[in-house]
Formats: structure tokens, C-alpha cells, sequence
């Protein structure tokens, strides 16, 4: 089964813990792509600028992510600058530039468009909705959003909310959308929005399921260092969505291993700066810490 | 085997939802107390004034608490007010008025001095390692505190850690005695202060267990309505130890369980104000609750 992926690449300047780094692979597409293509055949559609580095398309080659949708355009790739604070939950936008991603419209080859599972990554919504447009007869559709957008196109989200099967946003966000302050209130109130599917991301201290009338709750995996933040919420959809794409059925047992195998590859991102450690995985890697995963939430 | 607590009984005027309370029963002693009894026969020692309704004590007495180490002293009842913003995480404390509790001085019985297990609640350290003092050979010795105690008090609160089994302590708290922003590097940094089991309470966000080198993670149980989250920790070190002291033994995979039924004793006080809820519960609640938690979290 095939994972379609829109969202965006970015180029981050990142300072956590007393390090920085400068222009390192990052964006939404790009860590939820790496993140699935552990699982599932995965493809990207996204704008780069000319100054993109192209070993990073050979990065996503060598994860044989299809990066034929990937446009590059004149101009700069997106930069994304940020800073944490010493408890690493939440990053300081310094500046964002949206260069060549102001004016972004997604083209679909007719492979992509034939896609069973699709991805839509943190991106403005009308490229969402333009994407979903585009591809015929989808079995799964996800997506993922932000705050930003809650608050500035939320007309536009309703109406895609009620095409797409799993929602993923993060606590805060959550509460923002239904201005609720009980995460269960919360969730009945965004669920009777569209999606069937809820997955609302509570950074460190894990994740919750929601799924018709069940409930499924994780800590995350606990990490005695952590290096940097940034993309855990896209790493996690990656791993959530590329684990069902490989699923015959899905289940809501296959949901909830779902839940782990994107919480296991969110913590593998987070010890590391931008994909460092993500892109650096074997399968064995990745099944050892979901047995740990159980051992340590096991009774 | 028998469960001796000490701690403080109070009359908490609590504000949270838009509702308010006053002078209704709370304090360390009687939370853990109370959320003991379902499990261990379970006395208490602590002091209260001459105005502390009568009808308090006879609830403790109607679950079986052994009341004969509660002090009658002249004077008024320890008093705690506070506030809660919307999200329920934090109360802002308006006033304490420590009343009869500022020269308490626990005498315990040849009874309670043959305790097997002890929980030292929230109070000064002076008075937990008074009643340390005097129960001889315990088998089990649980200590819970807080901030206060640990700006005030460390030098205290350091050598009586060095005599207990088990510190219950949350998350802020286990950050500001190890001076430690990661929870695992703080976990390793307190026990290395004496402590062989470690629970760290987060909340909303469940509790970790740490017991030599195993690990033990839960979320905690999702509730659609939190009415006051007043005596919350207390309760789930009730649940916790009194769990532990109906055990024959005390392993890994009992003191897992010891979590859950913390938790699940947790949520149901949060329910109500005071001990409305968690005085009124059958074992047949709690054991549905237990079973609901396995649900919820298994994968």
C-alpha cells in the first residue's frame, strides 16, 4: 500500500540545550515521511527553493521515499528558526520565511493521485484541501494542523475536517479548536466535526486515542536525554500512519499499536537534532523500544 | 498487617468550577487515610482543635480507620483556602492557618508503635521522622512531601530519606530537590539520596514508578469531569500503600499494581469536593475501575 504525503520542507536554524544548528532537513513532510517510510512505500509532495541541499533528496532516496512529487522552485526553501527553553516542550519561533512555500500549489502525478493512504502534514489548509482534491478515492485520509491555522482559516479546516478519517493535533491546539478544557470534552466536541479517528498529542507525557466509543491512553517513552523537539508531532503521524498503511484492516487494535509505533519513533527524533537519529534507524532498533514500550506500561 | 498514617486532618474552604466549599473535610492524613482503608486496616495519628465536627470522625470510624491516634487539642482545626484556575492542575492557596497544628507532637500507642507499614503524609519533616522514631522494625516506610519542605527543610527531609523504602513526590517537586530538569536523571539523582522505590506523581499525566533499575509508566485515568483535584496525591499514596500492605510480598509486579490502584483511587476523588466521593466507594467500584484502566492501556 501506497502513503502519500503533502506538507512542508524546511531548512531550521535550531538552538536547544546550548547547541545550534543552522539550515538542517526539517519541516513536516520531512519528518513524518522518514518516519513512515519504516513501514509503508512512502511518496512526498512539497516545494523546495534552488538552494536546497541535494543530499537531503538523497537522504530520502536512500529511505526510498518517492521524491518525484517534490517541486523546486526559484527562490529559497523555507526557514523555520526556533529556540527551546531548558524544559525542551515548547520552541520560541524567532522567524519563520516562507519564501518559495508563499505561493505553493501542489501538482499530483497519476500515480500519487491513486494513493490509498494520504497524509496531510501541518501545512495552510487550502493546500490540505487542494491535495484531497486530488485524489481519487482515498481509503484513509489523515491530517495534522496547528494553532496558526485554528485560529486564522478554521472555516476552511471544518470543511476538510469532514473528509478526512484520523485527526492528529496536540493537546493545546485541541483545546483551542473546541474551547474545552477537559481533553475528553475536548475530544467528543472536535470528533463531532468529522473525524472518526482522534489522536491528540500530549508531547512528553504521551498520547490518547480516541476511536468511535473507545479510549486509548500512553505515557511517552521515558529518555533520560533529549536533545531537541522539533518534528516529535510530525515523526509521530509518520510512524502512526505508515504502521496502518501496512495493516490489511484497520482495527482498533492496529490503531493502538499505531499509537505506539509513532510514539517509539517520536522518541528516537527527539535524541537527536533534526533528523539525525530518525534517519539513522534499523527495524530491530524499532522493535526492541516497542517491546520496551510494552514492558514499561505493561500490568 | 496494619497501615499507620501521619499526617494533618484540615477544614479546606476550596473554590474550583465555579462552586465553593467550606471548612469541609481534608488534609493529608485523612485523604491517604480514607483511600487506604479499602485495602489495609488503617490508623492514623494527627492532631485536629476542639472545633472539628464530630461527624468527621465518624465517617473515618465507619470505614474502619482506627481513629485512637487522633489528637483533640484546644484550639482551632488546621485550615487551608484555596483557589483553582480552570484547568484544575494548580491551586492558588489564599490562606493556612496552622491553629493546633503548629505544636503537634505525635505520642503514639504500644499498638501503633508495632505498625508493620508506615506512611509518613505531608507534614513537617520534623514530625515524620518523630513518628519514624518511634514505630520499632516497621517492614515498609512510605514518605510524602512537598515543596515547602524542600526549600525549607532539606538537611531534615535528606536524613529521613536515608531510613524510608518509598518517596512519593511530583513532578515539580522531584525537579526542585534534584535540581534536575530531565524526570529520569531526577529520579536517579533522588534515589541515589536513599529511597529503593521512587513514585513521581504528574497529575493529569499519570505517575512513573522507579524500583532499582525497572521503570514503570501510566497515563492517568481520563475523566469528562474533574469537579476539585484537592487531596489528589494524597489519595493515590493511600491507594498506593495500602495496596502494598494487603500484598504477602512486595515485587515489582505488585508495586505496578500499586500504581494503578493509586490512580484509580486518585480519580475518583477528583470527582467530588472533599472526600465526598472517595468516602462512598464498594470495592466493586474500584475493582470495575481497575479493570477499565487495564483497558484503556493495554496494546
Amino acid at each position: 500500500m501506497s502513503l502519500l504525503i503533502v506538507g512542508s520542507v524546511a531548512l531550521d536554524t535550531v538552538e536547544a540545550n546550548k547547541r545550534k544548528i543552522k539550515d538542517a532537513l526539517g519541516g513536516s513532510a520531512m519528518y513524518s515521511s522518514m518516519s513512515a517510510s519504516y513501514f509503508a512505500d512512502t511518496a512526498v509532495v512539497a516545494v523546495v527553493g534552488a538552494d536546497f541541499p541535494y543530499e537531503y533528496i538523497r537522504l530520502l532516496n536512500r529511505h526510498k521515499i518517492d521524491t518525484s512529487g517534490l517541486a523546486v522552485s526559484s527562490g529559497k526553501t523555507f526557514r523555520w528558526c526556533g529556540k527551546y527553553s531548558c524544559d525542551l516542550n515548547q520552541a520560541k519561533t524567532i522567524n519563520t520565511q516562507l519564501n518559495v512555500f508563499s505561493d505553493f500549489t501542489p501538482v499530483l502525478s497519476k500515480e500519487h493521485k491513486s494513493s490509498k493512504y494520504l497524509f496531510l502534514a501541518n501545512v495552510d489548509p487550502d493546500i490540505q484541501e487542494k491535495v484531497l482534491d486530488s485524489v481519487k478515492n482515498p481509503k484513509f485520509v489523515a491530517l495534522d494542523t496547528m494553532n496558526l491555522w485554528i485560529s486564522k482559516k478554521i472555516q476552511k479546516l471544518k470543511s476538510v475536517f469532514k473528509r478526512i478519517d484520523l485527526l492528529l493535533i496536540n493537546e493545546d491546539e485541541a483545546k483551542q479548536l473546541s474551547k474545552k478544557n477537559n481533553i475528553i470534552q475536548s475530544a467528543k466536541k472536535i470528533m463531532s466535526m468529522g473525524p472518526e479517528i482522534l489522536v491528540i498529542k500530549r508531547g512528553e507525557f504521551g498520547a490518547m486515542l480516541f476511536y468511535k466509543n473507545n479510549l486509548f491512553s500512553i505515557p511517552s517513552f521515558p529518555l533520560e536525554k533529549v536533545e531537541d523537539t522539533t518534528g516529535a508531532g510530525d515523526t509521530f503521524a509518520g510512524g502512526f500512519i505508515g504502521y496502518l498503511a501496512s495493516c490489511p484492516k484497520i482495527t482498533f487494535q492496529e490503531l493502538k499499536k499505531a499509537m505506539v509505533y509513532g510514539s517509539v519513533m517520536a522518541s528516537f527524533n527527539v535524541e537527536s537534532f533534526s533528523l539525525g537519529k530518525l534517519s539513522s534507524l534499523t527495524l530491530n532498533d524499532i522493535s526492541k523500544r516497542f517491546t520496551a514500550f510494552k514492558k514499561i506500561t505493561e500490568f
